[in-house]
């Protein structure tokens, strides 16, 4: 590899119209945002432990003892380096290996801070915090994911003992999936239902010890193990999802989480005085990490598809002369740019959404439950949209990166392979969208009382304007007004949900409907939360954006992914009236044309803006100096296959094959 | 595991409407081909050498050599048991295994075969056919793929010798890709750009000698490798795909293959009298086959989310009752439903395909070339579609098993890995697109002149009537008519391609003009492929169709599948006026919800016809016994990770973390 510097991208660094500091300032947040995230990477990426470059080459034992091995060293450096949460949490974010601790950190103290008592979290917390313990998050089940309330494992209190009994009463009650369960952890809370005096509460928390602190043994009557392999290579094999189930295993009955309800020593359940909404700002809290998490996988992705596209050439030379870069064709930028587009609008969203977690804790503290409902719709719908898209959107970079994208060192696959999961945990996308319908219908039903729907679902007050407004678009350049945007965009969302409504109240039942509807349900939650997507965007180009061009630029994407949205859903816009053939032609024909000439001089400008390390984004089509060749010709040698010229297995399956003996052997 | 013969889904399979046997024989296409594939997959199925429960969990040295045992058992079964052609390419279908034979038998004989003269084809093929010679096709290169002008490989002749220099000028020339290249093959059919005479003739195929018959070590001047780890774990690294480079290796001037043109003994370049058109013979056979292994790649990920679907519950109780199937869900329903339907289509358009076949080669022996543009851009078409559709089904099959379609064992990720390289090799799908849409553009010039366009082109004959028609349907059971579903298909096509045109005629020049609309004519040539997908799968339903249901059931699938492209294309059919919006609220309100609830009792039934082993599906959700969990269950312990009950890694990274004595190690 060459090791003198080159920057194979230095002339598309040049066309540049913006400056790219105060983009990298707009994309993290804040001055400090970018610093403190340069500093974590740069000592992830100098660290030899954190090399994750051989990692689709181990086996699953050699890889799940490497995730034990760089979780300790991370730990290590957060204590000796004295690092604050926030260095810790992005030390973590950038050695980019799925393990236990994702889960300790991620689920397990939550867990304990939000659903136990006080005395509990001063016992629990701090062992936890020291990692004294391992935690993990023990809820799905073989035969029970998103429905809670279907789980099986039982917790019978025992009043003799004063003790619940952990039980899994059939194979479809074990413990199925939870990360850090199959190897890793040596405690666990476990959900079960809660049986006492004979009756079934339904399901509750209880903190389980599941080994021995002295030798890593599971204790009597627990069986544990690892599930087995996952989608590709490296990607989340480096975690030990679990299986668990228990035979009588008993705990002492202050294990079970008491804030909310309590089994006494009589065995009587009663509720306590908090109200259970408190729970909900944990979910928003979860969720709105799993979109900062979407803008972060997507802009990996079109990171690695921009700078490759660029230094990629393909066809167009007149007789020998050079090819023509590949990020010049059109089809390439009507498939890239709008998900470089995407990648900025949800980094937005998520940002907003960050601002609402605060929003709803503070409301929740002062026990005001009044917006809880709608914060639950935009962030279960933010969460379905954005990982959906993300998933899709990192298998389209990989293919924009023509075969070479299939390659492991394109980074594309595990990358592709890490983050689907997104799309089924925390929720899975269709149910989550499902309940956000609900949420819309409800609202519809609510307008003719009155009630003025607030915050991301307010525009539905605006109800008799929306469902019959006609886009005043005439030009191309109209729709260039965020105005004409934002109101082709409400009218769609609005009009497809009162469709629904109206659709629902001819069927036999309410409940009859929503089923029956159900996929067209979706539809109009997709639409609902695009809008939301769209007005965050808008609004974060209207406010005011230091640095020259930074805000051109980002009124530019804008408007790219709102124009994007309009012609891939253009069914919905027409068929609900919102706007004419004419004017979707306007814009798909006339202007965002217009907008991806304007983004091409600028693109791996504003992929740099993203600041990730070469060791972040772990690939070789992705190298900021865009030397991709030479790099993709030194990998290929790593590979183990290339330890011994003439392959293992020559001389039983090769040979006697081309030598006509195959026949001649009794067995192969 | 249950060794009692369970069947939980012998409900399902009672509901069924129609005879399954004989619906074996519509998907397979006669009772011979079901008799023939049925025997060939249980040979496989019963032969231990040929599992593949273990696949995923085998490092790339013991894949590979597995391959290697699996090529050489199944030649050596092929010539023990006397198997015919059709027979041995079953038997390798079921091994199901990528590996060198695929090119061998798929690439490196077709090539001498189409591109060899008689004397070459004498000399080289039986030694092919016997496996004295392993052969691939090394066509393209480290910097170069879809653009076979742009290779950088020579072959210069030198007349003092009589013989051809191959060398690799550059880095980028490396060759890079090819399958069985990198560690099986003795030979291989090398693109060079031939030079002679100090000319460059462009890009011409050699017979190339790579590695010695006696040890199997590369010859004098020849660089080989593999190219290193690749998507998936398993999947497509059981093939040794391959670097390879020259240092001026020497060869006869005969390795050249000589068909089409010739080098003489004094270095003239001449061309020899056969039509350069004969070649795209083979391009449409290799397409062809890629569509039907389309159909063959969906209907697996199909019928293992179809049976999983039957299976698994959530939801739907009322206090502990039992959960309700997931394939009772509308949602569940309208997302796999229609790719249950594309799997028969693309079956279907795949047998028609192959008709297309026998005829082109029909009309090419008697030099009538009159019908082979059409028919190239209708093979490229279908395969660009078929394989972006299929890719994105396997995933999306993948994520409505839940869960647990992301293990391993559920076969999915595998099979997902496996497949998408089909969007790429044998033509870049947007590459294709855009060739078919050149080949539109062109046919729409022509209709002014008179000329009547052939084959799947000529409804662009009715250009007038299907420029200004209305659909005539009324209600939703207009729908039910194929007439009205064709007419509305082509007219859409037709119109994209139209507006396309016009647009085209506006920019300053052709060339301008289809470069800027690229992203425009990638939509109307996707237009024109669904309309021959639906075309085919009507033509099909109207046939006689023997056996009590089938023909119902097909023509259910067939009105579900298009239903289904209308709705998803829904702005494309509304934006060119082809129909109204009241149009598609009766197709997607009032009759799509019947459709699928005709196909629910079915559902089980119809991927039972698909007639694959448990073997072939590879997947525990898929079983045809339904009975999942336990086997879920039983796989988990296989993994290597469960060898021990205390991972590797305890005592050095885990013990210390919780004995707090992380920071005592000087390292980790």
């Amino acid at each position: 590899m060459a090791m003198a510097e080159v920057d194979h991208l230095a002339g598309e660094r040049a066309t540049a119209g913006f400056d790219v500091e105060e983009m990298k300032v707009a994309w993290a947040g804040s001055r400090h945002a970018v610093h403190v995230a340069d500093r974590m990477a740069r000592l992830v990426a100098s660290d030899p432990v954190f090399r994750k470059d051989n990692r689709t080459m181990l086996s699953r034992k050699e890889l799940f003892k490497d995730t034990l091995r760089k979780a300790a060293h991370a730990w290590k450096r957060i204590v000796e380096l004295r690092l604050t949460e926030e260095e810790a949490n992005l030390l973590r974010q950038y050695v980019d290996q799925p393990g236990y601790v994702d889960l300790h950190w991620g689920m397990f103290v939550p867990a304990i801070k939000g659903q136990g008592t006080e005395e509990q979290q001063q016992k629990w917390l701090p062992l936890a915090y020291k990692f004294q313990i391992i935690g993990c998050y023990a809820q799905t089940e073989l035969g029970h994911g998103s429905n809670v309330q279907g789980l099986e494992t039982t917790a019978t209190f025992d009043p003799k003992t004063d003790e619940f009994v952990i039980h899994s009463p059939t194979l479809t009650s074990s413990k199925w999936w939870p990360g850090g369960l199959g190897k890793a952890s040596t405690h666990a809370v476990v959900y079960a239902r809660l049986i006492t005096e004979g009756k079934d509460y339904g399901i509750h928390g209880f903190i389980v010890q599941l080994r021995s602190l002295e030798d890593h043994s599971p204790l009597p009557g627990v069986t544990l193990g690892d599930i087995g392999g996952k989608f590709g290579s490296g990607a989340y094999n480096s975690m030990d999802n679990g299986v668990l189930q228990f035979d009588h295993v008993r705990i002492p009955r202050d294990q079970m989480l008491m804030r909310l309800s309590q089994v006494t020593r009589e065995g009587k359940y009663v509720h306590s005085n908090v109200p259970k909404q408190l729970l909900y700002g944990t979910m928003v809290y979860v969720r709105q990490s799993i979109v900062a998490d979407a803008s972060k996988a997507l802009s990996r992705a079109v990171c690695i598809a921009v700078r490759y596209s660029a230094v990629r050439k393909q066809f167009g030379s007149q007789d020998g002369g050079p090819e023509t870069q590949v990020l010049n064709y059109k089809t390439q930028q009507s498939r890239l740019f709008p998900l470089l587009a995407s990648a900025y609008a949800f980094r937005f969203v998520g940002d907003w959404l960050n601002w609402l977690y605060t929003d709803v804790t503070q409301k929740l503290e002062a026990k005001d439950f009044s917006t809880l409902q709608e914060a639950h719709a935009c962030t279960a719908g933010l969460k379905a949209v954005t990982t959906s898209v993300t998933a899709d959107a990192i298998e389209e970079c990989r293919k924009l990166c023509g075969g070479h994208g299939y390659l492991n060192s394109s980074g594309l696959p595990e990358l592709f392979a890490v983050y689907v999961p997104a799309c089924t945990y925390e929720g899975d996308n269709v149910v989550l969208l499902l309940q956000v319908a609900r949420i819309l219908m409800k609202t519809v039903s609510q307008l003719a009382s009155g009630k003025q729907p607030v915050g991301t679902m307010a525009y539905m007050g605006k109800v008799q304007y929306l469902m019959q407004c006609k886009s005043a678009v005439n030009s191309a350049e109209d729709w260039l007004n965020p105005v004409a945007i934002q109101e082709a965009f409400e009218a769609r969302a609005l009009r497809m949900a009162v469709n629904c409504a109206q659709n629902i109240s001819q069927a036999a039942s309410q409940e009859e409907g929503f089923y029956e509807l159900s996929p067209d349900l979706l539809e109009a939650a997709v639409a609902h939360i695009q809008l939301i997507i769209v007005t965050k965007f808008i609004e974060k180009v209207q406010q005011d954006i230091p640095g020259h061009g930074v805000k051109e630029q980002l009124q530019t994407l804008c408007n790219v992914y709102a124009l994007y949205i309009l012609h891939k859903h253009l069914g919905d816009f027409l068929a609900t009236g919102c706007i004419t053939p004419r004017q979707g032609a306007l814009a798909n024909e006339q202007l965002v044309g217009k907008l991806y000439a304007q983004v091409r001089p600028n693109a791996v400008a504003l992929v740099d803006a993203f600041n990730y390390t070469d060791h972040y984004l772990g690939s070789v089509l992705g190298r900021y100096d865009g030397d991709v060749y030479p790099a993709l010709y030194e990998e290929a040698w790593k590979d183990p296959l290339n330890q011994t010229v003439v392959p293992e297995g020559y001389h039983d399956y090769l040979r006697p094959l081309i030598k006509q003996q195959l026949l001649k052997l009794s067995r192969l």
